[in-house]
């Protein structure tokens, strides 16, 4: 497969939500592939309740599951802790800030705690994770990596999990009469600029870091009515994210690879 | 002024934040005009503070002044019921969400709740406040206006006061340097968002909806050096909001007029 082969260069990966959906998938397929990273790291609220990630880990022990609830500021920092002893001085290559909820409300019923809630999640806590995960993606980035001293996960990256949702210029005409979900909508226009705003300070560092929408996939969140397996989607994604280089840094990108708007 | 005679066809106009900064601008460059609104209604969270609009309302009988504190659902209702005695039958044709926050916070010193407080009375705020709105805006826009059927200020409209800050496509390269405030950037870039969305759903009700940037303006919040007087940003956003039609609904517009990216 040649998102996992695009891995096989990537020293660390940590994924956020990573105990269903997307972010078991990506476990998986990077645990499964022939050229896997040395360490994935998948964290979950809950590991005692995260059934199918126990499973992957018996099956590959490069998995560590690592607690993280990404709304507590004491998870987070416990969490990087953790990390830390697992990666040690080679720091982490790739954060993928996959965790997120839909909060589903429209025009006429959203309130304003909907909108905080999904807006914390989804915005806030990418924020904050990265802001603690810092010293070990500088330790990662400061060793330089595989591919020299360019950007990419070889080195050092975050991965924001984005939606298509969250384009503002998108939310027009046909598109904007489905899925008119204030909370999630506005969360990820937030983790847009975020993404944005972190891709500005981080880039000193030699850490890239990018938003990707990872298609309309059938997950929990996603319903059963969408056009991509979860497979599809990861490897879609995985592949995508395994090729970025400079000049993705501080972008917002398909699943399929293109440049989305805003 | 060509501002306030486009506000002539105008018969009411509610602007919130109106104690200081723009909005206080907003009202006397409204009241001051030869062709002022039948009714101002300036909204504070605390009128009895608000000297500079209190001294106003004594110069121009067609300014009233009504409590509300924008994060407070109660206080919103209370405000759209007081309104609505003032406006009677003829409802509301212009909303002014212009109140708003700068928490200043950068990518190290920023917390989880600082963005949840900027966001909040930034984003949030003015979707509750244009929910709870939308009987009297309604009201407005089925009498028509003066102009017919067509949008604009004279039939019903809601104003988002963003900012070029809330750009994420110009959140980058030189203009991405200064001003990193994470807090502010990302709550109007979620305002945006809410404003794309209401704009979507308000247009079956012929209801106007856009989002305008009025500036870095000499303020308390733009601080000193900032190049525009309240009085040169007032004058030109007016004018901006006077002259808006069906082209403009959905917008994010410079208080030049011209269109700004995402």
């Amino acid at each position: 497969m040649s998102s996992a082969t695009s891995f096989g260069k990537c020293g660390s990966v940590l994924v956020t939500g990573a105990s269903r959906g997307l972010g078991l998938q990506i476990v998986e397929t990077l645990a499964s592939g022939g050229f896997s990273p040395r360490k994935i790291i998948a964290t979950t609220r809950n590991p005692a309740g995260a059934q199918k990630l126990q499973e992957l880990t018996e099956k590959y022990p490069n998995i560590h599951i690592v607690p993280l609830d990404v709304l507590s500021q004491e998870s987070i920092e416990s969490c990087v802790e953790e990390a830390g002893r697992l990666l040690q001085d080679e720091g982490l290559n790739c954060l993928i800030n996959n965790a997120g909820i839909n909060v589903v409300a429209d025009f006429n019923t959203v309130t304003a705690e909907q909108m905080i809630e999904n807006f914390h999640t989804n915005a806030v806590a990418p924020l904050m994770i990265t802001k603690a995960f810092l010293p070990l993606l500088k330790k990662a980035a400061s060793r330089g990596g595989a591919g020299g001293g360019g950007m990419g996960i070889q080195r050092a990256a975050v991965i924001n999990m984005s939606s298509l949702l969250g384009s503002v210029e998108l939310n027009w005409g046909d598109r904007s009469n489905t899925f008119k979900w204030y909370p999630y909508r506005t969360s990820k226009s937030a983790l847009n600029m975020v993404s944005r705003c972190m891709a500005v300070d981080l880039q000193p560092d030699g850490i890239l870091c990018m938003a990707i929408h990872p298609g309309w996939v059938r997950t929990d969140m996603g319903g059963p009515q969408a056009p991509l397996s979860s497979e599809e989607s990861v490897s879609a994604v995985l592949s995508v994210i395994g090729g970025l280089t400079e000049k993705d840094h501080g972008s917002f990108l398909n699943f399929t690879g293109e440049q989305l708007p805003w």
